[in-house]
């Protein structure tokens, strides 16, 4: 943990521990206010997101049903859009989604997947900035492809949203602040739909918790150290899948204060 | 366990042991027969539906493809139609398959995930009574909404099907004899598609076994004790969900015997 | 192992000890080139094929939308087309991606699921016949419905394709060399989507190996000494799918030479 600098992209080591408490407050706040989450997310991420969110103490609903999408969306506490598996039925479900969860003020999560391999999938991306997400969950390269190569905070200020680039070292910053986290495991880019699940429990985070930086980067905090402890215990790709759901199932905010790695 | 009482919702000691045999020879039967089991069921758990058909010796298909639906429901022992991301794709597989289920004489199960919240789906499940479906498999929350807070008994008996309401304690009638399962672990709930993939091996309980009341009593019993001792080893939701596919596979009469906890 | 014979459907003791050797060279090839794969398969497979592919050392993409199916095609190394959950949107998207994929000159795979049992899904499948698969990969069942009985070296001649027949023995034949390996558990016929998956394993090692039978036959082999691996320490087809991808992710050459059980 470097020294406090006082500079407009820090936080200083006041803010460090502040988001670690904030960490350790919010997987009790998810286990007893049991957000409702709605995820408009791909085939592939759907089950493990649904799983993902029950073990953090989230209630998931997942239909994309036109049909339907606007009830479930007006009774969630946030609502995901995930553009994986980026289909006219998603597009469709995402928009009546998105009027419901902004009609009712409740916070939305864009996790643009793999944006920077689809130009179509990019363009729908950068449409949806203007509904205004409370965060971006993205790696570097979805991330550069959204911003066009521009600066995390800058981009963050801008848009007037919370950017949250997971890697190695994930960054969260709402354009004042920037928080740098150095947990979590190599297994984690070993297993589909880990970034997937991993915004779905930012939603949930960002139901509970109206400080949406600390939200956004105490569940990545939290969602980091699970994966710290799975990696403990895994011998591979997929006991670590497995791990992970009962690792965060079973973490106490004293873990949190202990393992976490942040900086600023 | 309460003495036999002899009333109308009541079946005694000696069939509460019988439910326990029942449970105890429908494994076998499962193994031996290996029903073929058709759902049309929801994207988040069509994976693990399939797998906890396969562990309970049965043979899943879950195509929903409008071409080839009718060609897999004639030539299935069962069908589960599951009301799960409901959309106009699954509505039409669903109305093709249950034409040829019911004119092949075989059973069919219905699952009316989440009616509770969604008034479309509700409306679209109480149409489907219409085509009798053998049992009808769901939570309390769900029954109410199907119902208009009927009793259970009654509703069954009007309906002509069998009723099994899952939750901390399972309750399955067919209207006049009731059971009730208090096996089963906390973890059931936090795992995604328990209880849709539950319903699916009811469907096959009722492929291979012809009193209804003991098939759908007797898959819920077996799935419950899966569940005891998947619960005894698990250290989470992620080990349960891979654990009670084990416990499944590995289940044996003796086991259903002695830890059955029925009562009328 | 018998002796060499030397016949058109042989490939001698000599033969043998290649693929075990192409089948050890082929995991390091996987892991230092790691080669995009994309698979257009059923609802069913995507999360676990995904994770095979990841476990292997490859990176799968998993789109079916036709706004960008192209897209990811044309940036993929090899393509995968499984029937299995066959709809209009998989048709038109399989479609698309192979006109892509033969433009590149790019490898890719067939997986005629279940075609046995619908006519519709076998006459597509044998309409695929004639954009050239680099290889097939079915059960027994499926391949009688593909050729209409006939042998697999006649069929993998007259279609100059690579034909390999899992089950308790596999067989891969480009209809002059032939080999047989009988690694593998039968817990695989328990898990859903482990054929599905091996498929798409068969369209990486396509993308690494230019011989496209020892392609073939390297991942055939790899994944049954994973599946080996796995059944040493699963309790039962739970936790067999988790340790297959633990066990893939492990493999090395060593383990590879010491277990294969090739024949000719």
């Amino acid at each position: 943990m470097r020294a406090p600098e006082g500079g407009p992209d820090s936080v200083g080591s006041a803010g460090v521990e502040h988001l670690a408490h904030h960490a350790a407050d919010l997987i009790e706040r998810l286990r007893l206010r049991q957000p409702r989450v709605h995820c408009i997310t791909n085939a592939v991420a759907q089950n493990f997101t649904a799983n993902l969110l029950l073990a953090a103490g989230a209630v998931p609903s997942m239909t994309i049903a036109r049909a339907e999408v606007a009830a479930f969306a007006s009774r969630a506490d946030a609502l995901l859009v995930n553009l994986g598996t980026f289909d006219a039925e998603r597009r469709a479900a995402a928009d009546l989604a998105i009027v419901e969860i902004r009609a009712a003020a409740k916070p939305f999560v864009l996790d643009p997947v793999l944006i920077d391999r689809s130009p179509p999938r990019a363009a729908y991306a950068r449409g949806l900035l203007s509904h205004r997400p409370s965060a971006i969950r993205m790696n570097a390269a979805e991330f550069a492809a959204l911003s066009g190569d521009g600066a995390p905070q800058a981009f963050a200020k801008e848009q007037q949203t919370i950017v949250a680039i997971t890697g190695e070292t994930d960054l969260v910053t709402d354009g004042r602040r920037t928080f740098r986290i150095a947990n979590g495991h190599p297994l984690m880019a070993r297993v589909t739909a880990m970034g997937c699940a991993e915004s779905a429990v930012v939603a949930a985070a960002l139901a509970v918790q109206p400080d949406q930086l600390m939200a956004v980067g105490g569940a990545l905090l939290m969602f980091g150290i699970a994966g710290d402890i799975a990696g403990e215990t895994a011998n591979g790709p997929g006991t670590f899948g497995v791990h992970i759901l009962d690792a965060l199932f079973n973490l106490d905010p004293a873990t949190i204060l202990a393992r976490a790695k942040v900086s600023s």
